[in-house]
């Protein structure tokens, strides 16, 4: 079994980027990359992801301030997702809460 | 804004579904749903998924026996994200790998 050393971006296809709280380890949210975004990711150390809404590059925070720190990036065993480990300047939901996953099922 | 009650399957779209392990924190898997899946998930207390490539309803472990019990359903503000906490009977990653996030990219 190869480890991926790089997400699969092949025919443009977006992969799903899960954010957890580094401290807490909470789930905060999910978006999606492009390859550009994922480049970006990387040399900033912000979470940037792809807007399929807007169909832009969208560094999180760059409205709010609520920026997400990057602090360890992890790859899945097949390359069409990704982990990233941040440190976020504020809440992550648009609703002001901390984690986009605030609505409890069951 | 009101919080969404139920995943968005409008047009048979798939949701993303987030696996955390409810004792450790740690982010195990992502996967996809659709309704039948989410519905057999609910009833049954085990992650169920759908499988693009084999175009099918998945039990996690139906085949390994790694089940994995579903503690804690949260549904995201935009309702097309599920996360599962969960207590599972075994690895995640089908490498033997606890989750499939091994890959450690920076």
């Amino acid at each position: 079994m190869n480890d991926p050393a790089a997400p699969n971006f092949d025919g443009d296809r977006l992969i799903t980027a899960v954010v957890q709280d580094v401290a807490s380890g909470d789930v905060l949210m999910v978006a999606h990359m492009d390859r550009a975004s994922w480049e970006a990711t990387l040399r900033n150390r912000r979470a940037t992801f792809f807007s399929r809404s807007r169909d832009r590059l969208w560094e999180k925070g760059e409205t709010s301030g609520n920026v997400m720190h990057v602090r360890e990036i992890r790859l899945d065993c097949d390359g069409d997702a990704v982990l990233l480990r941040v440190d976020p300047a504020g809440p992550a939901c648009h609703t002001g809460e901390r984690s986009c996953f605030h609505v409890h099922i069951a």
